[in-house]
């Protein structure tokens, strides 16, 4: 047998039916199945009958080549740009340790999830290929100009494969740093390809569908439920992975997700306005402040942990309920404020509003110069912060404005 | 006019109907009306009739007195302990700066409610007058040993009155230090007593109905609702205030609460087992680690805040995903634990648990010696590691086993 065969693998009482790729441990086999998913199979538990030889050329990037007649121009379709930055999305399971890397790029991608073809025409470009624990300010000022060029190249659409653990932040950073008159989609996976239950293929789909869409903002397409059903569209800024594992974690914190794509039908269903397609102008404003930091309080910390901000540009504090510290932390924050450190609130409730004018830690914070950043949810405040203070004139007012749906609340209920 | 009257005052198209009570403003009239709510008018907007002179005797305390009888010790009753630490189920507006100050005792906030009345014979006990947000470790370790002296003193249950910011840290401090054969209940308010909207009756009629029952845990009681119908019974290690204002801010984390009041009827429907009265012995082992920090991981994060945790006793990471920080952190954090800190992960997704085999990052972690929490939340965590550093034998086998209910979800669903 070789890579490119098709073949029949029987493992203990499971068997899989597929085409055979080139793996990089002797002691494995991988074998790519109906719908993309690659499974791997320790080679010496392995029974393995060769169907069909040679069924796919393998090319030298050890995937299934000559797939390229599936996914010519088509003038009826839209194009769409897939950018790759690693995750899982964009992973297989390495054998060497068991564990998942990032190693695939657009253009496997592409070839791994055939239910792509026939959708749109395709751009493929890597900007990073890295686990998105890693990500950094730095990285998403590369990716929101590859985003910028493609649409400047006519793309209809743009697909952000990204890792999922820290997606809410660069979907955020770019939802502030662009204007775009297209959809720019993320999408992720929570489980790698080789997995039965992996969300891949549907949340690349529903992602491109989105991407087709009228909605020119900057989304998340992730699964919106436990079952393979339908995909949720969240506004990037309000977006926030809430549980570790589930394939439905993302969730549009206090409101419905702004939209829904049937997996089927692949009909969308809108909760909200949206910024049409078209409405405004590409722009791309993506300077960043890197000296801000987020701190979050709880009871008992060290106030030398306000020491690191100190010389800081910026520092956001992720208080309790309304947007509250210990009281003896204040006189620190003030100090930090009068050295020029721009301090904002935010709640680890992540719900609701903060509001300082309530209770007297409130007023004596904004005594002190404390910005309050409304219902923003603290990560987003982060990255709004960063940009803020490279390109707003007015950074308070700009952290109390909404400039990217990041403000959603507008009032606390009770006023 | 005097406070003690039976008065009607009128301002714009409102009427309050109600006892005067002595005011610390002399801008201000405070009116007790019924069902406990105290309203503070403008004294130049009001226009006051006397309805009856000398109604109630004030005393000394500025408030309602006389109203003993109405407790007097009813052999029929259980007796409930009710133990104030301030927060604004226990505030009053001040009048001089217009917003919220703690400045009741616990027996005034008996006398402020009178629903209490006739449910029970009530001890009262001050433990401390503080905003929950000033909420500190020894203040933990005074109101336990509060708690177990009104336990050995034969209550049959005790309701604690807390500022909402921080109930999720004390209500879990109390669940790791105790072993209770009666319920402790922690109930507050986010509204304060002289809002219309305020929660603080229900709430803390649904505590006392709670402290009554069979569920001898360590329980966190606010409003289940947006309606003033039930109120929901949280495990104190699993509950957290998920939003800044609303009355049921207070949500368990990933599950239904363990149960429900119905405000009404007082029926109690349970969604879960729990520890039933009587079935342990009252322990208390109040010893904590003060040394533990918390820290949440955010892209672009700095690693001097490392530094700052250099030489403690402990650290919780709110790490992304499964469980995960940017990998340059990974040898300063295995400098941390080959010093002596003890270094446990957490996910800032809140929901599900931390899986470090999965991914490269986390197994890495691993290596380097950091102990998973599972599902525990990240506050909860740090407040169960300040807990086992003091008092377990193998801190890393007790972070792995749930203590008090902390650790509820078993498995990452697709193992």
């Amino acid at each position: 047998m070789n890579p490119g065969d098709r073949v029949r693998v029987d493992r203990d009482d499971r068997t899989y039916e597929g085409v055979l790729l080139p793996s990089s441990s002797d002691e494995h086999l991988v074998v790519k199945l109906e719908g993309g998913y690659n499974v791997g199979v320790d080679r010496a538990e392995a029974d393995v009958d060769v169907l069909a030889e040679d069924v796919y050329e393998i090319d030298g990037k050890d995937s299934v080549g000559d797939e390229a007649s599936e996914i010519a121009f088509d003038d009826d379709l839209p194009t769409i740009s897939l950018i790759s930055t690693g995750g899982t999305i964009a992973s297989t399971v390495d054998y060497r340790t068991g564990a998942v890397t990032a190693q695939f790029d657009a253009e496997d991608v592409l070839r791994a999830v055939p239910d792509l073809a026939g959708r749109a025409n395709y751009r493929g470009r890597v900007v990073a290929n890295i686990l998105s624990e890693n990500m950094e300010p730095p990285i998403w000022q590369d990716l929101a100009e590859a985003v910028r060029e493609e649409i400047e190249a006519g793309v209809d659409g743009v697909v952000v494969m990204h890792g999922t653990d820290t997606m809410q932040y660069s979907a955020s950073a770019l939802a502030f740093m662009l204007e775009t008159p297209v959809p720019v989609v993320f999408t992720g996976s929570q489980r790698s390809a080789d997995r039965p239950s992996s969300d891949n293929v549907m949340n690349a789909v529903c992602a491109v569908e989105a991407a087709k869409s009228d909605c020119a903002e900057v989304l998340v397409c992730m699964h919106g439920s436990e079952s393979d059903d339908v995909c949720a569209l969240h506004r990037g800024t309000r977006v926030r992975k809430n549980h570790t594992s589930r394939r439905d974690a993302f969730e549009t914190v206090g409101a419905e997700p702004l939209g829904l794509i049937d997996y089927e039908t692949e009909a969308l269903t809108w909760n909200r306005d949206y910024q049409e397609r078209g409405a405004v102008d590409l722009d791309l404003v993506s300077g960043l402040e890197s000296d801000v930091e987020l701190l979050k309080f709880t009871p008992g910390m060290d106030p030398a942990f306000l020491d690191v901000v100190e010389g800081s540009e910026g520092l956001i504090i992720e208080g309790t309920g309304l947007g509250h510290v210990h009281t003896d932390l204040i006189p620190r924050i003030e100090d930090l404020i009068d050295d020029g450190t721009t301090v904002v609130m935010t709640s680890q409730c992540l719900e609701g509003r903060v509001c300082d004018r309530v209770y007297d830690t409130g007023r004596d914070l904004l005594d002190a110069g404390v910005i309050e950043a409304g219902d923003t949810l603290p990560g987003t405040a982060k990255v709004k912060l960063m940009w803020a203070l490279e390109n707003a004139d007015d950074v308070e007012a700009a952290m109390g404005t909404s400039l990217a749906g990041e403000l959603q609340e507008r009032s606390v209920p009770w006023e």
